[in-house]
């Protein structure tokens, strides 16, 4: 019986979408899901990740260290902001993250049996999850404020396209056979294509050309970033 | 001073969007809008699109012949159902119509500049209204019942195309470049991937694939449907 992918191209969406008794795939490539995935790769414990800036209040004061972004900008007073390259020197720590689209998303997908984060980062490892759950999948874009965003869909077009090679399929989901075909056209030269992306032209301004460039090159980790019951983000073993 | 395109992926994103001084164009290419281009262009005197059932009787009552749909059935009483071959021999008459997707997205529209119609079967004839009308352009996608749908994406796509070709871009708007890419995957073979869409595949068994084959054929016609202050859509003159 073949299983089916299914996605929800923004937040504003997810209404749309009923995550019981699927695996749902979060996906934030610019960069709350890299960011995470960076870190738990690099030996952070656990991630925990919020709505609001003040809940990261509580848990710094139990020692997590508090990292996130609001438009793209470093929280002030945070000790981490949302560059991935941040999170690779924080081995053995906890952290506690607010970001404008990714910690949102990650907080929409409540009823999944499984809840992973999706990166270019880790692909295989992230698609071998998948198969390996068995289960119905939700990939879910996290976007910008709610709008559509095109790394984010062209992750999913690249996600959607591997399980496809095994039981999976999009069963009339037309989101999930635009995010395939908008891959296909673009795959050959992904780079190129996502410099077009209106997340990549804010970001730029920001100088964190090297963040857009690490969180779109594939499978450079192998550990998977998956919610676990006590709400923290940890690798799946 | 180039112009924009953005694209409402389905009418329930178009909160995100503000049609003021804009040409919005309505796309539900299955098959609303591809119905009152046919009509309009075979002599109808002039469409009213209305979200309720009800709301066709007192028109009705003044001598509109009523056309319209729930879930791609004709509505029981009804002198018209929502296939565009239907709509050709009308000539001199005046339609009410309510369809699940179309009927609604045009209602969605208000605070445009101009409202017009997409449909593949005018697409030349739309396009070089929307360059005269020379206004920054919001493209509509009606899906199904607010789900975003794979063919009225690729309108949205071709149009984009065609519109880039003269002094419009996309502006950072990342639907629209998802549209583009998307259609430039399929475009020498569109009727194939079309068939992959989830409303294809729903109508096709409803017996209509003749019509949906006639609704992506390009330029059979020539007059442009735009929605008129009166609140009815008549030929664009």
């Amino acid at each position: 019986m073949p299983l089916s992918v299914e996605t929800c191209l923004t937040p504003e969406l997810s209404f749309q979408h009923d995550f019981t008794d699927k695996t749902a795939v979060i996906i934030d490539i610019f960069r709350a899901t890299s960011c995470i995935t960076t870190g738990l790769n690099h030996g952070v414990v656990s991630i925990k990740a919020v709505s609001q800036v003040e809940e990261c209040f509580p848990y710094r004061q139990r020692g997590y260290l508090a990292a996130g972004e609001r438009d793209g900008r470093k929280i002030e007073g945070f000790d981490l902001g949302n560059s991935p390259f941040e999170f690779m020197s924080q081995k053995g720590k906890k952290i506690v993250m607010t970001t404008t689209n990714g910690t949102q998303a990650i907080l929409k997908a409540k009823g999944a049996s499984h809840v992973v984060l999706g990166a270019f980062l880790n692909f295989d490892a992230v698609a071998e999850y998948i198969v390996q759950k068995n289960k119905n999948v939700v990939l879910v874009c996290a976007g910008w404020k709610g709008k559509y965003s095109l790394e984010d869909s062209l992750f999913a077009g690249a996600l959607a396209k591997k399980l496809f090679e095994f039981h999976f399929q999009a069963n009339n989901d037309d989101a999930t056979t635009s995010c395939l075909l908008m891959y296909e056209r673009v795959a050959s030269n992904l780079k190129e294509f996502v410099a077009l992306s209106s997340h990549y032209q804010r970001l730029r301004h920001l100088n964190v050309k090297e963040d857009l460039d690490y969180c779109i090159t594939f499978n450079l980790m192998q550990g998977v970033a998956e919610l676990q019951e006590s709400g923290e983000i940890s690798l799946f073993r």
